[in-house]
């Protein structure tokens, strides 16, 4: 439990990075992350290396004490290595080339990247795989960010037509897969498959799926080939990636299998103009975040890292890259920092030491402010938070949770390929069922589809499209209650519908069947009343019930919440109200005690501990006076309190 | 008076055929469609045929009694024909090829396509234009639909010139017809003549309305290729295209000249979010679709057929193409049926005959539930109307109207390529007028300008922005009443403002001439009062009278509405009040009895039987009640009842 | 003080012309615009020149007494130009060719189109130079027009790193002045410098800057390069140029330089619809224009000019090119006409003398109906205008104003390159503190930043993000108050963060810097409270006072309005009710009497003449009634009246 920094060097003058080095450790700080955008400053033309300032840098950072994360440098390639590779160049899903000028300028399709990547890897951790102060590595940075992921060039093209030859074997299978008898797509070679761009009108679901599937393998192996390299020559060394927020577009669980413990760029404030939230909503949080977001990611990392997670950019101030960047209410900087301790965190590293004057992301706060050794709002509250870690010594480790949650990646991609309905998000489906559970006072973990759920008392599957065999047989062994929401089981591996209809390889585990699906405009919605009661919007399955008993119906008659042995199927959307009644009925059958919180108070506990955070503007009370371990039983606006369980809260 | 439906051998295990048959038969379904994407089947491979699946589908339907409408496949050309002719590849209007992938991918400007599409025409027709199943022919399928009837390519550009060359005969010429002088546009060589698309603003709206025309004529030529081949070779059979819905983008006057019967492609449901409906509409019909939309297009294309038409798809549950896809309410998919029937359509065919459960439509429903021998909830309505039909016989034939209203293709062009005002969108005009006319219950035939409009006592023109001489010779024979409303002869044919000014040849007829025109922004509108009564609103003309009477005036005193003889003009778009008084009036002076019908309800008459159709929720009693045919004089919600005139319902 | 018209000869039979010329007369027109989009038909092709139908006009019009003003027609290269020169295609910023068809076909960055230009003014100035008619040159037409000052083709890109190379002279000062070493950015050629648009993500600020400026300069450039033939060809002649409303992609200041007087082109009604205005201000001013939105073309155009302007095109009546062209309120071509001449103008020039009937601008209105000799209403109103001119004779000059307002272009790119804010528009914001000093009944002069301040009373700079050293000399010696709004001095001259923070130089100046700032979306405010009070919205800049007194504070205590001596600093976007507050606590500060004026009635001196304008509904009576010049002391809705001072008016 420590706090950390990302410094740029490079951006500074030699002189100061001794009296940037000592502020940090007098600060509180121990890790310090370097390097991951400076290609052009250790390699200005094709093997001619400058490391004489990077050498002096991590010298000069870690005779300060600072513990050294270097990141490969490979998401901003140089422009003289664009230039002399040319196909490298990504081009966007409308045809257009996303060239130089930026960073992540690169497709993961291109074989002459991927050996400029692997000759830079090798040669920066050789160097550097065994300095003294160097304690892990980060691969490249944020990948897909910018929407980086799909790539639409020949490049492309013929790494998919290769990916597919060594899947489908013969063009006969691919057009059988893909269903290509529909509407005389079907190829005699497999040279003929042509991206799923640019056709008159919607390409082929399948097709476009796979697309998907082959550029995130692409990720992962890009990836592994990075930490292989890294391993092989930085021996001791742990690896990870930093992930972004609210970000869906390769599966993470496969890159968290290369990494040695994941972490993730929290920006609470930045995310509430990216999430598809009411303007109500968006108004409510901007200056504070929505209290979800941040932890949900934290969760969703901590799975992803099997346990282990650092936020490695932790928003310090404004940022610049949302439509309207306000500056954080006093003492959120301070509240983001513990929450992320109390979910877990093993590190929070702020973005970044100092903000820059110059270039893209000068408007983006630092720890100090533009260009001087001063602190800014938010490095004064992270300097408190440094003391107040000093003075509290160790947390106790976080423990399982008795609420998952599984999250998928492909449910993402399958639903915005063919959405149905124009607002049915599957990462705002799984924020709200997240929302809900917190709302009542419960932790979550998140887990990957066709892992064990053994020891999970309520498990929540608020959609899985495609339901594979490893995940149909954890949901079958599972020993906890599970409820599944709409479109589970609706697709096949190959993008079908699943010859018994959805929920296809769940049918026997809900005893129902889905005949018809109806997408709802924002204007309508359907009562829903039984053993849970509220409304579906944007969504409604038209269940049969096969067996599963039907716990509550839409005003039509037509099941909304239907049963069979552990197992509920929720056939809509559910609107906030349905959802809190759904879970209260869950929890009750889970035997999970529960607390109705306001929507700005969460708690989290680590252990022994309870964490209790105040998004609003009020003080809140925490029900039964506890005894403190920071802060007290009153919390304040934009407080923090660490409690020491009574026995009165949340966990039966 | 029959069943159809849609078929796609090709997408089921041949082994089910004999099933599907016989079930088709039982259920009341005469008429089966089928082979119109299934190129790729038969010709795998260039001059590659594989005869033998088809040649077994048509035996085994045709066994089973069924009479099979065959279609050409030319709107799905395999991959092959495309990487060896790329050339035919359309691009859009931003200059972005629109590829292989889904369908339509050929501008019909592509002479090696023509010769393509002769040829499987050719085979195609040579092989199966004398089976004993076969009855009619479908060529190619929705020409136009996704946008595919503008396209912008070299090939399109090279065409466009030797049509321009063809037209004009002279550079001259053409720079005097478009009127090239203003803004130094004038070419000395037809090769000058660039596409009116990517320049730094607007171009020459006579060069796009050329542009449109060419385009338009390309579609009726292709189709007349294809009608003529299937002539020569297949005697005896008729020949259809399906259209669409709301859709405007070639002269359908034109191909209806090619085909024996029109029909047309009804998704009532899915037509809701297309339609500019504001939010309140759009949320009371979303389930239902609005009570005009069906019944509009059926009345449009009974004209275009010549009196002859089909519903070729009839949409039988929840579509895949819509922003939002809702199951429609039960008894709608018999409802939409027994409509169609009673504005006179020979055959209602659904599409399809099962729920495919892969490539881009597999959310699409069918009558059959997804890969399955069951029926949907619309098969089952399907199935009631089958029985019905049986049990009631022949019914009397169509009848002309009292009522015509002049439907024009080119209107809409030359609205949308200046509209002048943003929401003049010249199909939501007319819609609301034959919408008004309905809420009346008045029966409409829709009419081609320039068409006789002898015997007609109500000829609706809502606008007609070029008047031919063929039309205006039409309007000044006309024995009825006419209303003209804004815009109404206020180009040339080369797109230009009539030396007379508005309304141009029309002035002599309507005695008078506008001056000026308005566009008002959604927030203004101008009152209207005199003989009628309501508001203006999007647009309005400044009208000088010479010598016509002003029967109504708008709040500053100018001539809203103005008549001489028979000649009615309306200066505006009218609100909903204004356009329900102006009819009422119209009425009144045509002798055409009215009856006020709630939103929701319609009635149609076929022969000596009275249709009623509600759209509501309530139950509505038919005023004066009247013997059934079906159902009774109180008709429930999604209800039909075809009742016998008491002489007090409207026509007079 | 006179009229003027546009006209094009070669639109109308040679016949008209004398007519033409003789109603223009009777009108008491004296001045005429002409040729500016004429190449095409005086070199028909290249090197063979058709100038009989120009002499003949041109000698037509000057023997009807007529003063010709000529246009250079570098605007409208015909088409045998743009296909032997296709690098002089613009390109726009998503990569699309923006080809012939339309106008302003040409990149600024284009050496062939350099010399074709040279070419064709040298050629036709040497013809017309010293015809005795002649009295003007207009160069081009509406420099930028339709956005095409910026162009992204590979023209461009060779031209910008030209341009960069004589800036920066090595690759390494160019890497330090734009910050390259953030994200790998660095070049070692110029030739490795990439166009700053089709990045992965947003592209260097500072690159994009360099990028506007480049462009800005060569539009100067080209501009003087045709000044220099015209003075050298037709001596004793001025020239103008015709800038245009709400544009701000050049720096028009520098193209003023050239030219002995500037010129604009006001259409009231159109650009309604271009501000950000709300819903309800665009509905409150759809017929008659915003009251302001002139005013302030003519007052910034007049610092433009050098204390001359004309209207050179004046909205005569309903335009083309909004969404929506309504037909404005009679009284309003008047009300325009007598408001510019009151702000200044020498001539006022309407567009055109009688609309087209054919080609992209035919339902632009004219002074006579399309086609027609026959005046339309805007016609006879301008006609009022002529035979009121008459009667009055000359009117006193217009004379310094005491309210100066900075106006500045770079501020506009600067602001638009990283808005931060999404809705931070720079023109916007100086339109709403220029419509409130008005509404103070204030008169205003624009002033270029550096230029000197001298005598101005109150100086007003909304915000000028670059302060450069001239300008920061000019505010130190300012005899005035000054008011400085955000983002004052927030950036330096290469797009980066002041080292000792915002405002930069003017620190010393208002002895405060700004730590933080926070853009804040649509639904956030702040309260202001203090010597002056009202709203924040939209942006906030987070101070630290370092000396400066604070006048007012935001509701969380922060400085909101500081002051050192004559310097103010605003740190907000203000609500209309600050706005007004500031400014009357300015005014009162700098000893000038205010008047509060209705939101519809705008007052404007010209020496001893006060002149009042009622855009709105009712009669306003001007408080202490006045000996009037034209009118009454009672304005009538659309109304004009010329006053003479009583003392108990606004001036001080």
């Amino acid at each position: 439990m420590s706090l950390g920094v990302c410094y740029y060097p490079e951006h500074w003058p030699e002189a100061w990075w001794e009296q940037d080095a000592r502020r940090m450790r007098e600060f509180g700080i121990d890790y310090v992350r370097i390097g991951e955008f400076a290609w052009s400053r250790y390699e200005p033309e094709r093997g001619k290396f400058d490391w004489g300032w990077l050498d002096r840098a991590m010298d000069v950072l870690a005779k300060a004490g600072l513990k050294i994360v270097l990141g490969t440098p490979t998401c901003t390639p140089p422009k003289w290595l664009v230039d002399a590779n040319p196909e490298m160049i990504p081009v966007d899903e409308q045809g257009r080339p996303r060239g130089f000028g930026s960073r992540r300028h690169y497709t993961f399709s291109s074989k002459a990247y991927w050996e400029e990547s692997r000759r830079i890897v090798e040669v920066l951790s050789q160097r550097y795989g065994n300095h003294p102060g160097l304690v892990g590595w980060q691969t490249d940075n944020e990948y897909g960010c910018h929407d980086s992921i799909l790539s639409w060039s020949a490049t492309d093209l013929a790494a998919f037509q290769e990916w597919l030859r060594r899947k489908y074997q013969s063009p006969e299978q691919l057009n059988e897969a893909w269903g290509n008898a529909f509407w005389s797509m079907e190829v005699t070679r497999f040279d003929q498959v042509s991206l799923p761009n640019l056709a008159v009108t919607e390409t082929n679901p399948a097709a476009r799926l796979d697309f998907w599937r082959f550029h995130s393998e692409q990720v992962a192996g890009y990836d592994a080939m990075q930490c292989a390299i890294l391993r092989a020559n930085s021996p001791g060394r742990w690896i990870t990636h930093n992930f972004m927020g609210f970000f869906n577009d390769f599966d993470h669980w496969a890159v968290g299998d290369n990494i040695d413990l994941a972490s993730w760029d929290s920006y609470p404030i930045g995310f509430v103009e990216r999430f598809p939230f009411t303007e109500e909503e968006k108004n409510r949080w901007a200056l504070t975040s929505h209290p979800d977001i941040a932890p949900f990611h934290h969760d969703l990392y901590r799975g992803v890292g099997h346990g282990r997670f650092w936020v490695m950019e932790q928003q310090p101030g404004p940022v610049n890259w949302a439509p309207w960047n306000p500056v954080p209410k006093p003492g959120m900087v301070r509240l983001w920092t513990w929450e992320a301790l109390a979910h877990g965190a093993e590190v929070v590293s702020y973005f970044r030491w100092r903000q820059a004057t110059f270039a893209q992301e000068q408007m983006h706060a630092g720890l100090n402010l533009p260009g001087l050794h001063e602190f800014s709002q938010g490095g004064r509250e992270a300097q408190t938070v440094g003391a107040e870690l000093a003075a509290l010594g160790s947390l106790p480790e976080p423990e399982k949770t008795a609420v998952a949650i599984v999250y998928d990646y492909e449910s993402s991609w399958i639903t915005r390929i063919q959405p149905q309905g124009a607002d049915f998000h599957y990462y705002e489906l799984v924020f709200r069922w997240y929302e809900a559970a917190r709302r009542l006072g419960l932790d979550v973990d998140f887990v990957r589809p066709g892992a064990s759920l053994a020891g999970y008392r309520l498990v929540l599957v608020p959609s899985l499209l495609h339901v594979s065999d490893a995940a149909e047989k954890a949901f079958a062994a599972a020993d906890g209650i599970v409820f599944y929401g709409p479109r589970t089981g609706s697709k096949t591996r190959n993008y079908g519908i699943p010859a018994n209809l959805p929920p296809g390889p769940l049918q026997p585990l809900v005893k129902l069947r889905v005949l018809e699906v109806s997408s709802l405009r924002p204007g309508l919605s359907l009562r829903v009343a039984g053993s849970v009661s509220g409304e579906a919007r944007r969504w409604r399955d038209l269940v049969e019930a096969q067996g599963a008993d039907v716990l509550a119906r839409f005003e039509d008659g037509g099941p909304a919440l239907a049963v069979a042995g552990r197992h509920h199927y929720l056939a809509c959307w559910p609107d906030e109200a349905l959802l809190r009644s759904m879970l209260t009925f869950a929890c009750g059958k889970a035997g999970l005690a529960t607390i109705d919180l306001p929507d700005c108070i969460r708690l989290r506990r680590r252990g022994a501990l309870h964490f209790a955070f105040n998004y609003g503007d009020e003080v809140w009370s925490v029900p039964d006076a506890q005894a403190a371990t920071l802060g007290a039983a009153t919390v304040p606006p934009q407080g923090v309190a660490i409690l020491q369980p009574s026995g009165h809260m949340t966990r039966s």
